[in-house]
């Protein structure tokens, strides 16, 4: 170990990382051959995914939760739902959640398509009694119909369109060009020698053997199979009772399976400087000390404070460039509000 | 009045509306002159503006209630504020809000800067202990600094700054180049018949005794001098028990004078198809029934249905091209968030 840490620092020194397969981040998304990120589409999922009068009280987004202003959360523990409501687990960033390959914590989805299907029918979260309740008001305000004819055709307002919409516009959710993507790609100044020695350390301490890929978050599946890790893998730590680690089942929930008991999705860390606190259960506030916890309860190692600053700079280096977006304009229904008593 | 109604008909045949001092929307709206809108301001006020970590929760924003991506506002008939909780009046739309002299329906606040600073600490809305707690989140936050400086010059991350700076992105959500200012401006194939007839109702009928000028929101008045009237005025109408017109005593609650009692200010009618619900409390979600209403308890007027048709016709050419906005980019706290246990 010690000659390993001291090769470790020689690199860092002549700015050299490791051999590890680092990938860069893809400019565009895989999309399923159904439902391909054309314009109109992205068009009318922004709209979608912006407006709130598909929630039951009309106060609720996709983007209240997963706020593309910010790093694609609400920087909460748990989200917040209609009438003040809250659920058990933090919300995902959306940005480059394209390159999941389930959705979810649990993974039960197999797609965007599949995922955004749910919340909205939440009662914590958006609280209507079904999609096609929600449905219902999409189809009440005229303002959607030219825009669901361009990007699908005549007759195209279902609830399967509707969620093919918000998928391709959360396609288009990335944010390439990192430090650390520039880096990868060959320009060496990009990263500074702290955020070098950090993605050594990131990687000689084990992080990548979940955390790999150009999403760091594992490696390539198949589009609806998950790759999953155990959270907490080491349970007898002080640090699994003190953030109730373990009392999400996780994967578990959704199949019913022992073995799946506190499976997670092994998620993103890209732009993860932007999306604490931190965890399924939103437990950390601090990319330090959810660093240290991942070592510790992953890795069974106890990380030097050192190598945990370093390996918080690399992950600094894996914040992108967000693009930026125009607000939609979201159709009106003249003269009649949808939700005015909700 | 058959006389006055015929000839009224007789000119909306020939395209040529009655001879009131109808005036088109600036382009521009009035500052004062200690807040320019500079670029500067505006782009800071916009981040602020779209916020919501300077809610209690985290969750709501000034556009959260004034939303810019639909009519100003939330349609609801009384906004939803932090842990689902309501208030008493509806939500008055930001949009052209920089011609009203003073803000509110109560006109409790004397200009914009005023108002930013209201619903922050109001427990139903954004439910801060103070403007001071909401300002220590926005000096927390270390990417607002550049934009402060820029905008006001060093040391300047004050409630008055950020209050200038929200009220300097309000005063360029203009909605000008609606069909009626079109046709004010000359272009008579601009309304259609039955808007230039309604529009000779409107006037006729006696709505320009209060919804006149530019914004149809009464005279120019000096900023932070309101102009108000009594609503209900004739109150023995049916419709007042119906939609409680006369519980809340409007300006009286401000002032404690008993001649404030049911003065409200009087609104914009721009772009009023797309602010459904109507009044101070939101009771009425139909625009015919609101003109009806208004003309019975303003001007005991018993409209015809015809002549509500067309007045509706004429205040859908109220709505004005909302410019484009792009979302901005909310700076992050890196690895931890203010407001992840709110």
């Amino acid at each position: 170990m010690k000659i390993l840490h001291t090769l470790i620092l020689a690199m860092a020194v002549t700015g050299t990382a490791s051999a590890a397969d680092w990938q860069a981040l893809p400019d565009n998304a895989p999309a399923p051959a159904d439902n391909p990120t054309t314009p109109a589409r992205v068009e009318l999922g922004k709209m979608l995914y912006m407006d709130p009068r598909f929630s039951s009280t009309g106060t609720v987004s996709c983007n209240s939760c997963h706020n593309v202003m910010e790093g694609g959360d609400d920087s909460r523990s748990v989200s917040m739902g209609v009438h003040g409501k809250t659920g058990g687990r933090n919300a995902p960033t959306v940005w480059n959640s394209a390159f999941h390959s389930v959705q979810f914590w649990d993974g039960r989805a197999a797609s965007l398509e599949d995922q955004a299907k749910g919340p909205v029918a939440n009662p914590v979260e958006m609280g209507m009694s079904d999609v096609d309740e929600a449905m219902a008001r999409v189809i009440a305000i005229p303002g959607y119909k030219p825009y669901f004819e361009e990007a699908f055709g005549p007759d195209s307002m279902t609830v399967d369109n509707a969620a093919k919409a918000v998928a391709a516009f959360e396609r288009t959710l990335i944010t390439p060009n990192s430090a650390y993507d520039r880096y990868v790609k060959g320009d060496k100044q990009a990263m500074t020698e702290q955020q070098v020695r950090g993605m050594n350390t990131f990687e000689s301490t084990g992080c990548v053997a979940c955390h790999s890929g150009a999403a760091f978050n594992g490696p390539a599946m198949k589009a609806g199979e998950g790759f999953y890790a155990k959270f907490p893998t080491f349970a007898d730590s002080d640090y699994v009772a003190r953030h109730r680690l373990d009392q999400d089942k996780g994967r578990a929930e959704v199949t019913g399976k022992d073995a799946d008991t506190n499976m997670f999705r092994v998620t993103t860390l890209r732009n993860i400087t932007d999306t604490a606190p931190y965890f399924h259960n939103g437990s950390v506030n601090d990319l330090h000390e959810a660093v240290r916890i991942m070592a510790k309860t992953q890795l069974n190692r106890d990380l030097a404070d050192g190598d945990v600053d370093d390996i918080v700079a690399f992950l600094a280096a894996l914040t992108g460039e967000y693009p930026e977006i125009t607000m939609p304009r979201l159709p009106a229904t003249p003269g009649k509000s949808l939700v005015a008593d909700q």
